[in-house]
């Protein structure tokens, strides 16, 4: 075994992928022997990157046969899912970066991995080079977790983070973010939650051991979150933040979503500004543990993808059942409860007529849907004698709220409904 | 094997020890045979013990024939070293959360369970319920560690924030905590940095895979922080923390130490408060994270030993090498880096006359032990017209910090060197 090498086979040699090449190479018992990329004759500026090695097709790294360990860095389904399946077929165990792939083909793939002894191990596709994935399977197994909130999306934590400190609108931080590169030009997959959402579906399928099913996910993006909101928020003791949650219930009800939060400034999310990503994590017997770290980028996604390879190199001689806290198979759906029948706090911005009916006709309407204010602070009373409003609800039942915004929009003291969301529990 | 039990024996049945149990009971293929205890006749508020698996004689677990793990959770030197060596030689894999042992008898211990080929896992011993150990060893292997800036010991960062909140004085908090079982009656072990120091010798060694000597851990404790540096603290833009630090320099040098120090409010550690303990880790390619959670008590303890427990089990039936990612055989010593010897800002407080050749004389015996200085402000004339000075350095050699505090004791400007406390870099 001494002098055996583990042969590695990369498919993407993109952002990730070159971290996952250059790490790799401070380790002499493990030799990248095949890397597959899109386009053989772009510039990479990758040392000690030998030419013969490199491949257009990507078949020709799971179909290598002297490979052990595949490792899928190009994200997307197709061609991703055959190429890990056949890679799998060839006995090769998968450490993949793919988090729309583990959510919307997870039970498939742990299932035929499972099939055939090989392992899939995937802690780069959730929070990046935050170790989370493992703990929960090894060191935290002990545990029943009971709740997730975490920021998963480093460019939405961006945005938002600029939108608070500048003062500045969602449109112009995200300007901003797109010349910078920390957001795409079609920036949809980012802010409109769908990449916090894979992410959070794997995560608290694993957590809670049922399968959590990426349509019963509910998700809203930042895009309509406003300035004004970042400053009421802030003058009110809280953040805003993309926060993916996931909370199972004591009858085995899970509520998982994406959304924009306030979030307490005495919380540890608060304080996770720019990229930099956390997960919250609560449960029996741990209590409340915070992990945070950098989301994204070239090396922190490498020293995931690299621990994956190092873990299965390290068992890969065994003869024995290998790794078998690291296997996923939790095939059973979580049971699951509509966002319409859940119980949040919320934050309210209305634009009403600056008129003393107001703050009775908002209380009437509150009241009337079942719902009790925490507080309610008109603010700048503008020039065409217009107010903004905000209310803080204590905890009521999301239907009842709609309901409560359908009367407003109808109510003649009312011009607008500027913003409706959720508050942290 | 689906049938076959994994059999435990407890040694101690104290806090952790009662969570181990309780935890235990939710794993069916798991099953404590055997415990240990001082006192037989202590009443005790855990259901299901079964009273004959209750003995007085820890032997009796060492040396039960059918037990497959065993869990030290007695502390201290004696007679936990020799119970943990006897069960090793009985063929168990050993799990403890004993800091003080793995400080000064780690190698020992270690290089005794590879001969006997077991494992000693110890996630419990360092930073309570944080997943800080299991992810060194794998999921973050691909990373050279450069650094750790940790808070270890939950008593002493109870004592600090509450000076921190309340304006009070060491003293007042101490006694507070005392009575509320924070503290113990003698709380030298705590207040005098050696609890934090145990665990950042094994932490260190483990992060930087060379063996920290715990006499080469230079420890100051929190006796001489004084409300009125948390003040001055807070108002430069900082808290007071007792921080475990350990760096590695790229010649191969350790500086590991226990002391008080100024951290910035913009960074994590800052924010955690109470018994809330935390682990920032810097390294290639990973950056910068940091996990924070309960850092002791029942159950948060409980989550890592149980977890140590279940990795063993998972793979007990095995009949290769078990575990190799998880051993400890870090038996080349760290060169060390005396504390005089280091680069460190400071924050001196000084009682000086009200004088107006005072901070020019400051400035002068600084400027003479080649410090300079980023600020110096006078503070609070008092009555008996001497005035308080704060002070923060630029980064200066603590040797030459120690010859301006005795250039400062000798100096007629200056009644009395409140305190000196390194700052955050």
């Amino acid at each position: 075994m001494e002098n055996k090498k583990i042969k590695i086979g990369l498919i993407g040699l993109g952002t990730v992928g070159s971290g996952v090449f250059k790490t790799l190479k401070n380790f002499d018992n493990i030799e990248v022997i095949k890397i597959a990329v899109k386009n053989k004759n772009k510039k990479r500026n990758i040392p000690n990157l030998d030419e013969k090695i490199v491949t257009d097709d990507p078949y020709e790294v799971v179909n290598n046969p002297e490979i052990d360990i595949v490792c899928e860095l190009i994200g997307g389904l197709d061609p991703a899912l055959d190429l890990i399946k056949t890679a799998i077929q060839n006995g090769k165990h998968i450490v993949t970066a793919n988090k729309e792939l583990l959510a919307k083909h997870g039970v498939e793939l742990f299932n035929f991995a499972e099939e055939h002894n090989k392992v899939i191990l995937y802690e780069a596709a959730i929070a990046g080079g935050i170790p989370i994935i493992m703990p929960i399977k090894t060191i935290l197994a002990g545990n029943k977790i009971s709740k997730i909130e975490a920021i998963l999306n480093g460019t939405t934590n961006y945005i938002l983070t600029k939108m608070d400190i500048q003062g500045a609108s969602y449109d112009d931080v995200l300007r901003e973010a797109q010349e910078l590169g920390y957001a795409e030009t079609d920036p949809t997959g980012d802010v409109e939650g769908f990449d916090a959402a894979y992410k959070i579906t794997t995560l608290a399928t694993l957590a809670f051991k049922k399968r959590i099913k990426l349509e019963n996910v509910y998700r809203e993006g930042i895009t309509k979150v406003r300035a004004e909101d970042m400053k009421a928020a802030n003058d009110l003791g809280y953040k805003i933040k993309l926060v993916a949650s996931a909370k199972m219930d004591e009858n085995g009800y899970a509520d998982v979503r994406v959304h924009p939060m306030l979030i307490s400034k005495d919380s540890t999310l608060a304080h996770i500004d720019y990229v930099t990503n956390a997960v919250s994590l609560t449960g029996h017997p741990i209590g409340h543990i915070t992990l945070s770290g950098p989301g994204a980028g070239e090396f922190p996604t490498a020293s995931s993808v690299v621990g994956d390879i190092l873990i299965i190199a390290a068992e890969l001689d065994k003869t024995d059942y290998l790794l078998p806290m690291m296997r996923c198979n939790h095939q059973e759906p979580a049971k699951n409860i509509e966002i319409s029948d859940t119980q949040n706090k919320y934050y309210l911005s209305l634009n009403a007529k600056n008129n003393k009916g107001v703050i009775g006709n908002i209380g009437n309407i509150c009241a009337e849907c079942n719902i009790s204010l925490e507080s309610i602070v008109q603010k700048n009373v503008s020039e065409n004698n217009t107010a903004d409003i905000t209310v803080i609800t204590e905890l009521c039942r999301e239907k009842d709220m709609q309901n409560a915004v359908n009367a407003f929009k109808n109510s003649q003291f009312i011009n607008n409904v500027n913003s409706l969301i959720r508050v942290q529990i």
